[in-house]
């Protein structure tokens, strides 16, 4: 164990395996958590390559591979609870993805939700032993979040009881699905259904498209991988054009919608419990956001704690870059908002829970409110995310981009999210709606409840920017509660102008629709703020569960560093709105170099507390043990470009350009 | 040719062939430069696959084919001049680096500098006909930016009048020079002299590594590839452990400090000449950061022109993305700083060359300031380049992600200019230093002169936040010349708030040091403002050379989109400092989105005189042509996992997977 990180931990004010507990919402998690590590980890065909060094198709080789054994060992010991799979999966992957992913998060929950018995009958037992690996075919090499816009046609022909479909244009080809290259010789296909010589808009077909005994394409079909990626190196996103390919009838997915043998449509009930759904998966992709942020911190602190440089004081030996202010300000503020994406995660996630009972009783009061947070909230988190795995990597200086230090590798699984599953400018627009939705019923005398509720008294309140002195002071920056206040009341007030912007264009004459898009950057800025209050709010009433005093203190202090860092990056939103004075501002950029200072003994137990595997991280900068240098020569030597001492260039090139000069 | 694009180039208010000749610095120049793309581009010896296909080691094959392609070429087409070698090379290399570079960029100066005449004589030759082929090992494992930390040392042996070469810990191993994996056989090796006793700090020598006719590393070597990294994938930035490696006296280099047969150490006279050439290394980066920002932004708006989707207007087909204020949003501010940037390392460029007559003959007296400007520029567009580089890959929805784009491509190769020739933190906090000095020398009553110029009355405006709306504002939001003006108070105000915090902290009894650390936060933001004024101001300045009335009216839209941007950005700093109202921040929102639509019309043509040729941008998406789709498909189908219609993993796993449930 290197010396510098053993003191480290000795430092530590507060008791690591409580706040693991803390975050694995108890004891018992904690030590199911780790039994189910230990038996990824101590399985000999859970062993692997590298994946560094291979190449992309021994990569894909290797991710199917590892699918495969993950199916069989799960049923091996037993494990059926989704979270205890889930986290299965995630330990077994590292920090990369299941090549046959999209078979369990997508082609089987759509048959579950979608098929009516008969077809329940048919296609679960074929699915569930992986006769049919399906993927999920919705995204277009043309459209990706209008769904609208989508081209492939699924015609009916009554004389044959066949659905044609046909991928009728270049920008029509299905494009992205995980899986579809190479993996899957199902596709369920999402169409634009026609019958009787009218357009009924998207709906699900099952379509073949490989022979499941040979795996070879299916006439008509034209499928394969999309080629190489920033990362999701191991998947094979792929493309599928269809030409004049019939399906049974029965391949449309009925539980819904259907047509009848003569052509007739009939429509769905209703529209609104896919909702639930997207909800769901946003709130996976807070959580995954946070992981990739407990990751980067991991490795970035710890190395920053053995990693010595350059000189402080004239003279003595050269510091743990840790100590470097500059280095502080770019970590700490990221491991404050890791715990609070934390946070956020768990509570998106269990509140749907919570309120899942209601939806599939069709009850969707509490919906809009909690789909427009986690549309804005996936943005705001991943987009945050996004930005700070970068600062963690270049923190790590050069060796931070080598993929030995597994930052590249975090960043390329987790950049995607940004715009999967709703890019996240649209997200933002969607949240907005809802916050000027919410804003016009207040004003016309409704009364909000919910995280929307600050909007109610938001008229009474006039933005008055030019009058920032005269304002009574009342914020305490040292004072959550106060902290939360003024966060509300950015918030309230970036709602405002996003709502006079529109209006003042509505007055100069722009359509509705126009004035929308006109005042698109004012909306986003909105959603922004509104995500921002709910976090601080979030991570400060996550305060309140805290018992254990010495955490309840360092998980304080994050909080508040969390809050003053973002007003001190936002801080002309605060000027403006006359909600905090220029001393005060002045005051909170002193008040975080204190903070910084204040959490300094606690950094590396405090991603301690996140307890990830050496084996889970992949991280040679970031090993628990400290010990980086002669890992980091180990894992050099073991490079491909290594197995041999001179690389046959030499003798093809350097060696004959000799004679040639 | 895509008829939007078409439309695009339509309605361009400018003629784009004259801003390309502006760009290039005169019509002739544009030819020349057009006639050595064409060199490369009509060469079938130039063609080759696609890096993005290809393993590590078939791309490090690629890179040194192509190397002594570009040697053996560039004397048969007689290319001899720097600037137009520099140029051959980075067409000729596309997005990827130069296997060889670093004996070209760092082992043949090293030896026209520092060898004396007899050793100029015996190792140019070498070089020179590449017998020989050197890398610049400074980099250890445990050190970096820091040089005087740097372990690996040279011991003189008197008795045979060799230097005996150690790597004494695994932290000395040197790591990442370019080339010295496998392809290097000497390496000028910096490391401690010791003679007599004594150690004399970091000296250069010449250490065989490889024999030259077998390449085999020579005994007490340990030479290799330190493995995978984000990008620079081509490139074998390698690994060297020394063992009591033996050189001859005369491999120590000699023009300046020397060791006598006996053993007596001779100092150098003067250090201060390695300053010129980091400021033109400097100067290079910056023009790098614009040109990897001027491919992003051409890719990304020539695709946002032909990307339809979603809707604006009910009922309508859907828009072209680029009509979205929100895309305009994210792009057009790079756009602007893309100009800003190219402008910018133009001028550091041409300083240095101004200058380095005087540096040459001993006259450093301009030298500080450009010295300080130039570490500062180099982090401070480094920086934003980094992060723009990516909005432009996100504002590609999922088709950015793709290899095809290219933007993955320039986004790795970019990023590590953060970190190398000066880490960027530390690059800042030498600007501050140089600030500081400056801001301490004006207190004291001198007059200074340059870019610090305004530090001289920086005493007599008192910093006074809390006063805003009592303030007189004189600013026109709508003039350059006022704005110059307002971002050269605030990092008057920035140094000052330094300063204070330095004396606030010497105060509280610490030391300067340590007030020095306790402070680096608002150093680094005092030089961001320092930088950010020297690049509105030069940008500004710029305009005055254009005299054609439609390229300067465009140009000065985007200089007014620069500042207000960066205004909007930073809105905190300029309220707290009282050198904006309110009103007037409000004001900059809506003015930034008229701005928007006047851009509008131009961008397309505005990306077209970049005049990045399809070949040398390598991206499906930036296509000059606009047709995406088609190619894109074309693209993936090429795709090595795509060679085989059924990948060996079918046999191997999935279907056996049937029978084991």
């Amino acid at each position: 164990m290197n010396p510098d990180i053993i003191k480290e931990r000795q430092n530590a004010t507060f008791d690591v395996e409580k706040l693991i507990n803390i975050l694995d919402r108890g004891p018992e998690k904690t030590k199911r958590r780790r039994e189910i590590e230990s038996l990824i980890f101590n399985d000999p065909e859970f062993k692997e390559e590298n994946a560094n060094f291979l190449s992309r198709s021994e990569r894909y080789d290797q991710a199917i591979r590892k699918s495969v054994n993950m199916i069989l060992k799960l049923r091996q010991y037993g494990i059926t609870d989704p979270e205890e799979i889930y986290y299965f999966k995630s330990i077994a992957l590292r920090n990369h993805n299941e090549a046959m992913g999209v078979h369990f998060a997508m082609f089987l929950p759509t048959l579950y939700n979608q098929c009516d018995p008969q077809q329940s009958r048919k296609w679960l037992p074929l699915a569930e032993s992986f006769q049919v690996v399906g993927t999920y075919a919705q995204t277009e090499l043309g459209h990706g979040t209008h769904l609208r816009g989508l081209e492939t046609t699924a015609t009916y022909d009554p004389a044959t009881q066949e659905f044609v479909i046909n991928s009728p244009t270049v920008s029509s080809i299905k494009w992205w699905p995980g899986g579809l290259g190479k993996t899957s010789n199902h596709a369920i296909v999402l169409a634009q259904l026609h019958t009787q010589g009218n357009c009924h808009g998207l709906h699900a077909f099952i379509v073949p498209i490989r022979n499941m005994d040979t795996h070879i394409p299916l006439p008509g079909i034209v499928v394969g991988d999309i080629g190489p990626k920033f990362g999701f190196s191991e998947v094979d996103n792929g493309f599928l054009k269809m030409d004049n390919v019939r399906i049974p009838r029965d391949n449309m997915l009925m539980k819904y919608a259907k047509v009848d043998p003569d052509g007739t449509y009939r429509k769905p009930p209703s529209a609104k419990l896919t909702y639930g759904t997207m909800v769901f998966i946003r709130s996976l992709i807070v959580g995954e956001a946070a992981q990739a942020l407990a990751k980067s911190c991991t490795i970035a602190i710890r190395y920053s704690a053995v990693r010595h440089q350059s000189e402080i004081r004239p003279g003595e030996p050269e510091p743990q870059i840790i100590d470097y202010q500059t280095q502080q300000y770019k970590l700490f503020p990221l491991l404050a908002m890791t715990y609070a994406f934390t946070f956020v995660g768990q509570y998106i996630k269990e509140t749907y829970h919570r309120i899942s009972g209601d939806i599939s009783q069709g009850e969707f009061s509490e919906l809009p409110e909690l789909h427009a947070l986690s549309a804005g909230l996936k943005a705001f988190t991943t987009w945050a995310a996004n930005g700070a795995v970068e600062v963690c990597r270049m923190s790590c200086g050069g060796h931070g981009y080598s993929c030995s230090s597994a930052l590249p590798d975090i960043y390329v699984e987790l950049t995607p999210m940004c715009t999967y599953e709703g890019e996240n400018t649209v997200m933002m627009l969607q949240t907005a709606r809802y916050l000027l939705k919410s804003y016009q019923q207040a004003k016309a005398g409704q009364q909000l409840s919910g995280s929307v509720s600050y909007l109610n008294d938001a008229e009474q309140r006039r933005v008055q920017p030019q009058s920032v002195a005269a304002r009574p002071t009342v914020v305490d920056i040292n004072d959550l509660a106060s902290l939360v206040e003024v966060y509300k009341l950015r918030a309230a007030n970036l709602v405002q102008l996003a709502a006079k912007s529109i209006q003042q264009e509505l007055q100069n004459r722009k359509s509705e629709a126009d004035a929308w898009n006109s005042s698109a950057t004012d909306l986003v800025r909105a959603s922004d703020a509104h995500c921002h209050y709910v976090v601080v709010k979030l991570f400060t009433e996550k305060l309140g569960e805290i018992n254990d005093t010495a955490i309840h203190s360092v998980m304080s202090t994050l909080a508040l560093l969390y809050a003053l860092h973002g007003i001190q990056q936002n801080s002309g939103d605060f000027l403006l709105a006359g909600l905090l004075r220029g001393t005060q501002v002045l005051q909170i950029s002193v008040r975080i170099k204190d903070l910084l200072s204040q959490l300094r003994p606690n950094a590396v137990a405090l991603v301690d507390s996140f307890d990830i595997h050496d084996n889970k991280l992949n991280s040679v900068l970031g090993r628990y043990d400290g010990n980086v240098y002669e890992n980091l020569f180990e894992w050099a030597r073991s490079s491909p470009l290594n197995a041999t001492e001179v690389h046959e260039s030499f003798h093809k090139y350097l060696k004959p350009l000799r004679a040639k000069l």
